[in-house]
């Protein structure tokens, strides 16, 4: 195919591709191809022009099949998602088994998981730990969004099981700091609202940890997703937003809820 | 001083001397020294013989001097003892700051620490880890007769703090599995009595854990001790040992409640 043909395994060099959407935000993922951010889905699907590597970032196949085509790169990996690759891989490198804190299908732990050295056992789930044998050494790294207590959970299983666990703690702290301060915040509303994509891991977390101190907690994507009685009777709702969600997106909540319930006069309590 | 002198720093070729007492039993200290085996506090109060050092193992520098003078050592330091050592050493060595999860004071920890390469910052308790800053990377090990429960505080504070968190879990199994056990004893007795001597950590760690499951628990050293309305209106009487206490202890201990309180077919549930 000629460069200048659009559609297909084809591009021009001024196409720029994403790998998978840029961010788990749908609404923010339309904006972006208004622009021209190609979303594909396999590097299979590029040839040339520019590619962007969302913060997930991507396994290391990938990378190095990219690397091949002699594409633009532009790294946008996470410097946290790109420490635990780091520590995965030198772990697997000097004859750990490594644990990967975190959900086994999210492109981050995928990318994670592709740099341990072929042959390493590798566990992602409390069980596959418990039923583990014959492992004297075993690395722990965390998906960067995952709570402190669910890697306390997998560190205490290994320390019971396995003489020696050296654990790598590559949570974001951004994602600590929102989940504790949005607990927080859940705690003192009537309602709590978790805004941002279903698609979005540490968004759901947040909804769910809000959900623990919370019960009448709602996850939705847009304002338009709010039911028009959900705040009935409320004085302070409480209004988060997971890491991918973008501000307008924010602000048009925080609006609605001003204009709809003027009157009622709801504290909106706020945390991102 | 000749040969053949007794008292003092002086001993003849025949001297078996213990650095420190054997075991954290004052009973079976008496009996071994009946038996002609001397304890001393200090290396300095040993000239030759024979020198058996303990399960608590000794410090690096009391090992070099013994080893200078000539004695003959018989090593009886645990092989759990010997791996923490050896782990606490290996850590500072590669640029790991050490916890050691103990009692500062207790001559394992001591010796433990002692291992630890100079100008490494040291940690024993969770309020110095606390307070702790600037650390990356932390080595972990414990004192074999803490609890898991206590070792994963410290692990959970530290990687709270710091980065890199490597742990050697060196917790004897055979404690554990007494402290478990003997928990369980504790739940159904209706009085729980926990026997060794007051200067062994395990026992006191045994009796503080079993108090916890049951209030009625008492720590004794040794039968005699036992107040005679301990049992009063007592149908199930648990009992259970520090790794220290000898059997002649307990056999004492079970033949007194036997014979003492016979006609109240009190139940004995035990674990050792």
């Amino acid at each position: 195919m000629a460069a200048g043909e659009r559609g297909g395994a084809a591009g021009d060099s001024l196409s720029i591709y994403s790998l998978g959407p840029l961010i788990h935000n749908p609404q923010t993922v339309e904006e972006l191809e208004k622009k021209g951010v190609r979303v594909v889905e396999s590097v299979d699907d590029i040839r040339c022009g520019k590619v962007i590597v969302r913060s997930h970032g991507i396994t290391r196949p990938d990378a190095e099949a990219l690397a091949g085509k002699g594409v633009t790169i532009i790294d946008a990996t996470c410097p946290f998602v790109k420490k635990a690759q780091e520590h995965a891989r030198s772990l697997s490198r000097q004859g750990y088994a490594v644990t990967v804190v975190g959900d086994a299908n999210h492109p981050e732990v995928k990318s994670i998981i592709s740099y341990i050295e072929p042959g390493v056992p590798i566990f992602t789930s409390l069980a596959e730990l418990q039923e583990s044998s014959g492992i004297r050494k075993m690395g722990i790294v965390a998906q960067t969004t995952q709570s402190f207590e669910n890697l306390m959970q997998f560190v205490s299983i290994a320390l019971k099981k396995i003489q020696e666990v050296r654990v790598y703690n590559t949570i974001c702290n951004a994602t600590v700091l929102r989940q504790k301060e949005s607990t927080a915040v859940a705690r003192k509303a009537d309602v709590m609202i978790v805004l941002g994509g279903y698609n979005s891991a540490n968004t759901r977390r947040l909804a769910e940890i809000c959900k623990e101190s919370n019960p009448r907690t709602h996850h939705i994507e847009t304002a338009g997703e709010l039911p028009p009685d959900a705040l009935d009777g409320v004085s302070c709702v409480g209004v988060t937003a997971g890491a991918s969600t973008p501000e307008w997106i924010i602000e048009e909540l925080l609006a609605r809820i001003r204009a709809t319930w003027r009157e009622e006069k709801i504290q909106v309590s706020f945390y991102q």
